[in-house]
């Protein structure tokens, strides 16, 4: 077998073999077949796609090219997660508190952020003492234990997913269904868990801004899952501004726990929930009306906060951090941008107020950049409000004074305003199922 | 400027700048670009294309990223020929001689074979002593002197070009017409002729199987020389059958030499006389009658011979091989291929007719695999023939005896019989010009 034969086979259209998917994603890991081979192959699949079946052969290829989690010594079924990503986004805090409350297993590895995105382990840092790196033995006692673990990614879960993104992202190759798919889908494969709730964002702030596309992604992942054996169902939910109103990462992890206490933003509760929901239903909790109830108990009767203040402490963390807010490292500079003029909010370029959050150190625009856990931006107003001219639109935090007038600079070019109110958005566009894709 | 956004410009189907089309052929030359990404874009260009400004720009870049050849220093309008390449193409041989004959002085790089198809500067070196590796101002004396000078291209000709071929090549990404034309003229442009005669093969021996591929390639190589100030012409021949009864490298000098001698092969004949004639018409000896009558003058009155050979003895070589064929090396084995039925042949597949005469000694599989000038294939009978089982059909030339079968068992299953006189085929199919395409 020759990959220069699987690359014309790929270019003119022809679907592909196991042995050939194989072929390739084992040649590139172990560095037999060279990157411009593989980067010829990926834009060839931009081109001509990839049909079901050749993706789910790609994800389980790159999938086992590494280090899986075996989770099978843990009892139960055990549930995973995954966003595609987006401003403000820290349900995976609220969430997985809320599931293992309800005694379903929480074995989960997330990432970090990168560019206008944050990252759930870059969160979690912000607890003073709190660890995100473990040994597997390590890893699997605090789930036995404490029934929650939220742990980093270690560099060998699908190394061959970890190569090829990195060439794509040089290649401009990133932007391919089947490969976006696969990319994902793999490393929650590896990462062992039975069943897997998919949040696939949409709008402004997402990386699939289309509707469409962010529903054809989403029955793209489930497929994968599904083929594979997993349990997987997909919520495809609103990207189109950020979702709660802190961003940063100690301002979401007081959000979170905002919520975990009873309060909280309404349209972050809103799709928190219905993720809990769908992570018990497919833990086999009982049907969709009963895990909502669950989900709702477990946070009323203060058992998920316990749970988060739990798995703080089984990683290392100040649990004391959860109950009060001032123990997070706070940001030397606050600065409230106001409104220029009156208005309704009609528009919020996300990825915009993403990076200029980034802009004040809460994220990264190079992986190695260091984060500052107390820098962000708290909103006070979103799409949909209406603002009187010179009250406060939203309040910066950082500790990079130099930082500012950028920050507000691309946080107004952000917003669009109108003189009438605009129509209210969807929250959540449509739940996918193996069976059935419902829109709402 | 980043390399990434020029590929994904390229992927979204825009048209590239100068400066971009400069700057990927630049710092790909310079090994700023690395491969992955020159592959990536390559494959994008495979389906998204060029523009004729895109081509132009890109062979300009090409053809400038090493040495050029400045012919200046010779007087009158030097023309170049170029041949994509077929099996039994002798014609360099037979139209370089005439064309120098008749005044216009002949400069000419050539290549070596690879694969079915066999290269000039093989076939010269066939020739006891003859060199065709000279210093610039070498080369340059020998065509001051004698009006004539057939060499191998140096390694910096085109540097661009050769790096940029190597790679689609384990890419899968040779197939696209800009690349295929922009690789051809990058070299012509570089080599210093004020025109250029092409020959464009098309049919089962050919690159370019299919007439309109060939069509279209000719008018975008017209359209490139044209646009760098280059006269250009181009002849789509017929390459379904070899040209010709000698396929291997001293057979098609012997061949070439029949023709200089007034005699040799019709179809052979033919096509040299069309590219001769256009030669000397895009040189600006006359009309195209003026011109053909000229090419046929200098080989009946010998003149055409004679700038043979002291072509030949100017580059170092033995001029008595011209007029004695015993000279050449001779191989030691010489097998009969015998039809094994009545009929008439109505196809060659002539790629593998090309790949038998290199198994026998005559080509290379691999670039540095070493050419055996005494071995090939003199047919005996070609499409549109009537054979009665058990004629000969072809005589294998080799030195290796075990390669006599294989090399058989090729031959005849490039072969198709009927039991009817198929149509003859056109020898010429279309004539290009910046002007016009006329079909004949």
């Amino acid at each position: 077998m020759r990959m220069v034969d699987i690359i014309q086979k790929k270019k003119d259209g022809n679907a592909l073999t196991k042995e050939e998917i194989n072929f390739f994603i084992n040649g590139y890991t172990n560095g037999e077949i060279p990157d411009y081979q593989a980067s010829s192959f990926t834009m060839a699949v931009c081109f001509n796609g990839m049909n079901a079946q050749e993706t789910a052969w790609l994800t389980e290829a790159m999938a086992f090219s590494g280090d899986t989690v075996d989770l099978s010594v843990i009892e139960g079924k055990k549930v995973d997660k995954h966003s595609t990503g987006g401003v403000g986004d820290k349900t995976t805090l609220v969430i997985t508190p809320i599931v293992a409350a309800c005694g379903v297993p929480i074995a989960k590895l997330s990432g970090r952020g990168l560019g206008h995105t944050g990252g759930t382990v870059d969160k979690l840092e912000s607890i003073s003492g709190l660890k995100t790196a473990f040994t597997t033995d390590e890893f699997l006692n605090i789930v036995r234990k404490t029934g929650i673990c939220v742990a980093g990614q270690s560099a060998d879960i699908a190394p061959a997913d970890k190569k090829l993104y990195a060439l794509r992202d040089v290649t401009a190759t990133v932007r391919s269904m089947p490969l976006i798919a696969s990319s994902i889908m793999s490393k929650k494969i590896a990462a062992g868990s039975d069943a897997i709730v998919l949040d696939v964002k949409t709008g402004s702030g997402a990386f699939m801004s289309d509707l469409d596309d962010a529903v054809a992604l989403a029955k793209e992942m489930v497929a994968i899952g599904e083929n594979v054996g997993r349990t997987t169902v997909a919520l495809v939910t609103n990207m189109n501004m950020p979702l709660g109103h802190a961003i940063g990462n100690s301002l979401e992890i007081i959000e979170a726990v905002e919520v975990l206490k009873g309060g909280g933003d309404d349209d972050l509760k809103q799709v928190c929930f219905a993720l809990a929901a769908n992570m018990l239903f497919v833990a086999g909790k009982g049907d969709m009306e009963y895990c909502e109830k669950l989900a709702e108990n477990a946070v009323k009767s203060g058992e998920a906060l316990k749970k988060l203040e739990e798995m703080v402490q089984a990683q290392g963390g100040d649990p004391a951090c959860i109950s009060n807010n001032e123990l997070f490292p706070q940001a030397e500079y606050s600065y409230e941008i106001k409104a220029e003029l009156s208005g309704w909010i009609s528009f919020m370029d996300t990825v915009a107020i993403g990076e200029a959050a980034a802009v004040l150190g809460a994220g990264r625009s190079k992986k190695d950049d260091v984060i500052d856990h107390s820098a962000g931006i708290i909103l006070k107003a979103k799409t949909g409000c209406y603002v009187e001219q010179g009250s406060v639109l939203a309040v910066l935090k950082t500790n990079r004074k130099e930082s500012v007038n950028d920050a507000e600079r691309r946080f107004l070019n952000a917003l669009k305003f109108t003189d009438f109110q605009p129509e209210k958005e969807k929250l959540i566009f449509a739940h996918i199922s193996s069976n059935e894709t419902k829109y709402f």
